[in-house]
């Protein structure tokens, strides 16, 4: 028989529990940094080499002793017999004594004796004779060894998220591979009868999976790892064998099968064979929606109407997801902006409430939980407390974009 | 000889050229939908099929003619006699006639003759004999046929990022593979004869590639594809050469070679193959860049200091390949926090700071333009425009994300 819900959990109070649900995985894998971008790092990471390895040239010219240069000007240079030539990559194979200097390309190693570098600029030269114009301090244009990284020490810890100068880090170190926190796996089902794939014909009766695709497109955008799998029939035995499946999974979703029809058994699926955390929550849309953990799996069922599914989607999956994956809570992009009409909401629950934006107005662009085009027709959406019925037209409103 | 750069362009005036030069791509390729997320749409969609296909129960109950159920109330139900039940996926192979409803599920296709569908928590029944106890208005609880989107509808146009959402719209109407435009590709060139892939060890003068990584990086996360070259020796010919090598590219990136060495070749190369857009720019980090364009590729001359390299990658390549790539600009998440300490800039040049947030305090983070850890250990920048040269500590200012 159908059973309506009859109680429905305050959004916060569901969020809570979500989090308390949700154990940071553990699991890890080696990879090469080239692949590495937006990953989560699993290990510390220690240098062994100094960076830069070597004292090197700062600037094209000439690496002297600094103390020879003192005194010199563009009226009275000090000149220095050059001795040789380094280029970038290049040993140091030569060595600076008083008297002399050596030629230098930006990033040579600084020759053995040399603690200076006089820019090319400042110098004149004739043969091998080289006239200083400017005086240099010891260290002056030169890079010093370790002074980026020095050996031993601790550049990166776990749980850093490698973005694209972390990686930059790695590579300046050798490091050609690194230790990173594998992606949650979320298996996504669809259940019920009449759910056909797009690209194939319809019967009668039927529809395409629209949540199978909108979940696996979330889930990847949120560091999660989509395992989708074909449509489920919504009868008992069914879900439970789709549940035993996808035991490989950190989190399994269902979606259709938490409302409250005859044929709607995710809860029941979730209550025998483990533990309900939540059933209904009282949002809109998304109402009726069950989390539970199944053999120390966490089940989602996800109500069937896709704006609904995708709702609590971005609304609790994400940041059950991105806290298993370790990455940073997610915060959309906020746009105020002003409501073109007047929203009338529906007291009790927390309404997340789509619009598009059109020079500078939110317009509502909800038309029913039962419609993809009440989200992919909009730019974001306002969210409207449980205790606020109505929200006027000219009200400045926050648009969280999708 | 070395070749100081004398006239540096402000930044404004190299963006304002950089978006001239930048030629959104017209090339397009078909893939499946359930790998079309974040890419750009090429195509329009106009629909085939109405969503939904055909009149549904949007609630359990009994479909019924809504005449029938008029005057009802819990008191004084009509009864109806029911003639069939319709299960989601089935088809509606019973019609309603006066005096008779059918079962419906949720979603189920709404029987020939029936125009409503009253909830199962408003009847009772026994055998076949229904009870209504409220009475319903013809279209009640019904889904109606094309709600969503009508078959001849345009619903996405070119240019649209496939959000989950509309990767949604495109499963509801059956489509299962789209034309989105191709990512840009983007050539990437690491310069100088210094430069060892890390995992190597490292000779006498040598240092690991960083900008081959952190380009690779920053190109992917911007809807580039990377395509990652040997490191190229630093002489005309092998520069030359790698150039032609890199033709198929969109964009071609050279790191080192930018800068006024005897051996930095990047700005002769393009010059003597092409056009030199700039050369110099007004901002530090990374004031040496070069911008031109060689037989239709825009190409880079990126300063070889990593944390320069990929500073202008975030202020100059990143607009630019999003703009090829036909993606909105991109805007970095903005903190506001407290300047810790006094930091004091070029008069000049745009100045790019990176800073470390920590308790709402902004800690600069800045080393030097050699020090990748000028980057990998901050979490934002702040900009300091050209005509100022002074931040006092306490000064509120906008960090910008990494």
């Amino acid at each position: 028989m159908a059973r309506p819900i009859k109680e429905t959990m305050p959004l916060e109070a569901a969020r809570r529990l979500l989090f308390d649900a949700a154990v940071p995985l553990d699991r890890s894998e080696r990879i090469p940094i080239g692949d590495a971008t937006e990953r989560v790092l699993a290990q510390v990471v220690t240098s062994r080499v100094d960076v830069p390895p070597f004292d090197r040239a700062a600037m094209d010219g000439y690496a002297v002793i600094a103390e020879d240069t003192f005194g010199a000007s563009a009226r009275e240079p000090k000149r220095l017999r050059c001795v040789g030539q380094i280029f970038t990559g290049e040993a140091a194979d030569v060595a600076v004594t008083s008297g002399t200097c050596v030629e230098v390309a930006t990033g040579a190693p600084l020759p053995a004796g040399a603690d200076a570098v006089v820019m090319v600029e400042e110098t004149d030269r004739t043969g091998d004779d080289v006239g200083i114009h400017s005086p240099v301090y010891p260290k002056q244009h030169v890079g010093r060894r370790a002074a980026d990284i020095a050996a031993g020490q601790t550049v990166l810890t776990p749980g850093s998220v490698l973005n694209p100068s972390r990686i930059g880090a790695l590579a300046a170190m050798g490091i050609g591979e690194v230790e990173i926190y594998v992606r949650p796996r979320v298996a996504i089902l669809s259940t019920g009868n009449e759910i056909v794939e797009p690209g194939q014909a319809l019967g009668p009766g039927q529809i395409y999976d629209i949540n199978r695709f909108t979940l696996a497109s979330i889930v990847g955008l949120h560091g999660g790892e989509a395992v989708v799998y074909p449509a489920v029939p919504d009868t008992l035995p069914a879900l439970t064998q789709a549940l035993a499946d996808a035991g490989g999974a950190d989190i399994i979703v269902f979606s259709g099968g938490s409302s409250v029809g005859e044929r709607d058994l995710m809860q029941d699926v979730i209550a025998s064979r483990g533990e309900m955390i939540f059933h209904g929550i009282a949002v809109k849309p998304g109402k009726p929606t069950a989390f539970g953990r199944v053999g120390g799996k966490l089940v989602f069922g996800m109500p069937g109407y896709p704006t609904s599914c995708l709702s609590n989607a971005y609304i609790l999956l994400v940041p059950l997801l991105r806290r298993i994956a370790r990455l940073p809570d997610y915060e959309p992009r906020v746009v105020a902006a002003t409501l073109a009409r007047r929203v009338v909401s529906t007291t009790g629950r927390h309404q997340f409430y789509t619009v598009r934006l059109a020079d500078g107005a939110a317009v509502p662009a909800f038309k029913a939980s039962g419609d993809i085009t009440s989200m992919s027709h909009a730019d974001g959406y306002i969210e409207i407390p449980a205790h606020t019925d109505i929200v006027e037209a000219g009200t400045i409103v926050d648009v969280k974009l999708l």
